[in-house]
């Protein structure tokens, strides 16, 4: 593409440098940009240069806030004795959403990943152990997707927590509310029979 | 959605104002800046209020440029004679592209649609019109879309250049190079038979 003026050109590489969106894309939203008031763009701005200038991670619980720990964790009636293992902030919104939760999270900020260089250096692993070591965990609830990667983020956590007599489980895997069983695949519809639960469980949410 | 912090959710907002992009797609490119450099982040804020703040259009054609006079108008080697009518700055790049047009364009900024209230003083027609009056253009030719607003604008234009002794014409509509008759819609291809042309003609390109 070949553009008429270095500004644009330049707005609209920088915005093509995020994820999923290409040069036309990135074209097609600078271009909305430069149609509205100049405030709009200017707020943009000032949101993007703010979140990443002064944006806190909870001492705690590693997730998104804007103090030093964040209100779950500093929430007085949550069971911090009750951890649910989690990638990033998204992933506790969601489960925020249920309102089934009421223990405390902690955000690894990715999963173990030798393919992209990430190990649990990389992540907040040791804070977690820690955490467990000075007995504050009764349970840990492992909630990282079902992949390669998330299963040998949840086998190192489980390993390095061997012998601190912490109850450790998983989210239960299975056939989502409301889904038909002949379109569910073979691995979700077989563990969700592996793992089924006591009838009278099932009648309580 | 319930955020941890207000700075996130200020920045997933403005970024969520941008056509075509919904909150969690906003969500995913924010964590995403957040993971990157702050570098990357500064960049881009920089990036668009620069854009913003020091953009100019070119005084002769209306479209994007960083100086006065954009490069297109002020090359002596392009035919002044001869103007292109457009939309938007892509439509200039698309047709640029192609390599085959050596006149200048005419930038309208929009196209005339009173369902959205954009009347021809929104837009660049009556400087298209002065133009025209000066004795500068021997032949106009349009290349709107198609469609209502896009015909309607033509129409307006062409009445308003009436008596000025100006050639118009509109670019060839018809059965894109490489397509198959059969998937043609059946407008584009009556189009396409009523305004054929000599077999000669095709040879050119």
């Amino acid at each position: 593409m070949e553009f008429s003026s270095k500004l644009l050109e330049n707005a609209v590489y920088e915005m093509s440098q995020l994820p999923g969106i290409g040069k036309r894309t990135a074209l097609r939203l600078v271009l909305h940009l430069l149609k509205q008031p100049k405030e709009q763009t200017a707020r943009l701005a000032n949101a993007l240069t703010n979140l990443k200038d002064n944006i806190k991670f909870c001492k705690s619980c590693h997730n998104i806030s804007d103090v030093e720990v964040c209100e779950i964790c500093s929430n007085p009636r949550r069971d911090e004795s009750l951890v649910c293992v989690v990638e990033d902030i998204r992933d506790v919104m969601a489960i925020e959403n249920t309102g089934q939760f009421l223990g405390l999270y902690h955000v690894l900020g990715g999963k173990i990943s030798p393919m992209e260089g990430v190990g649990p250096q990389d992540l907040t692993i040791y804070s977690l152990v820690d955490k467990a070591k000075q007995g504050k965990i009764k349970e840990l609830i492992f909630a990282l997707s079902s992949t390669m990667e998330g299963d040998t983020t949840n086998f190192y956590i489980y390993r390095q927590l061997e012998g601190l007599g912490i109850k450790t489980s998983t989210i239960a895997r299975g056939i989502a509310v409301g889904d038909e069983l002949e379109y569910a695949d073979e691995v979700t519809l077989g563990r969700s029979i592996l793992n089924r639960i006591p009838f009278e469980n099932s009648l309580k949410v």
